[in-house]
């Protein structure tokens, strides 16, 4: 496969998804040949933004340092997947502006069903006041106004969702078999 | 040209010419075809280390920032040409360790020169006191015991150690003409 540099960025709440379907999408690519870097958000945190919290200004820090790595390996011609909240429009489209070749998919799931889920135990946490700054509850998450893909996590398996990512990366050109 | 991804790494005092070089190599790389990014530490303390200081812990901070960046890119193929200080032996060590394909350059200049040019006036304000944590003045620099290349950026021209920067780069094989 050819393919071009390019940052596909996925945004949405915390347990949406997000992080399993960018591994996944980044398996299938790697399978085909394709270079690919994936940074999530929590891993890199301890990387690039040790020290940082949760408010805005250090929440939009994070998410500036993981458009300017993935600005560095997309023009490098390498596809720099990016998974992580990054809860807020402006920010997101500040990356996007400056990266050029972006792919926003917002990964959608209803709140409730990610109270339900909880495998961390993190909403709970939230909800009882326990956490602060929590993305969705005590903290605001701004929905993408014209993402490139939705993913409904909740009534759609990993598999598809990366069906239909990889479908808008081809229609777009981005990838080439 | 064809070239394998690694980092290019100059270390030495501040003013004795590392970005200049950096550069210098830079621009002869890119003429000739090659992938190359520089990441100079000044600046990318602006993007990747706005807020930290000039502590030990918090210059390791910065240098590992860079070298993760820098393994970012090399492993894809990229030559990630890096200038700064990074006074510390052991953290520099680390950095060398974790990128694998890494080349370092010493940048060495008496510190009687550099505070004779000091276009910015820093070595006088440090000797002055002025200027706490000022590496070579009133914070250590640990120049490297077997470094790749040592320029003497007094005795020798940006050209001639361009020079022998690039012939090291050939006779390791990195790059290929």
């Amino acid at each position: 496969m050819t393919h071009d540099g390019f940052a596909l960025w996925f945004t949405g709440l915390s347990g949406a998804g997000k992080s399993t379907i960018a591994v996944g999408i980044a398996t299938r690519l790697k399978a085909a040949g394709a270079k690919v870097e994936v940074l999530d958000g929590d891993e890199v945190r301890t990387h690039l933004s040790r020290g940082l919290g949760f408010s805005r200004e250090d929440r939009d820090t994070n998410v500036r340092r993981l458009g300017f790595v993935g600005e560095l390996l997309a023009r490098n011609g390498v596809i720099a997947i990016v998974a992580a909240i990054s809860p807020y429009r402006d920010t997101r489209d500040e990356v996007k502006q400056r990266v050029g070749n972006f792919v926003e998919v917002f990964v959608e799931c209803p709140i409730e069903v990610l109270v339900e889920r909880d495998p961390k135990g993190l909403y709970k946490r939230a909800i009882a006041g326990e956490l602060a700054n929590f993305t969705g509850i005590s903290d605001p998450y701004e929905p993408p106004l014209r993402p490139d893909v939705v993913i409904h996590s909740e009534r759609e398996s990993v598999e598809e969702s990366c069906s239909r990512v990889w479908s808008e990366l081809e229609r777009r050109n981005l990838i080439r078999l």
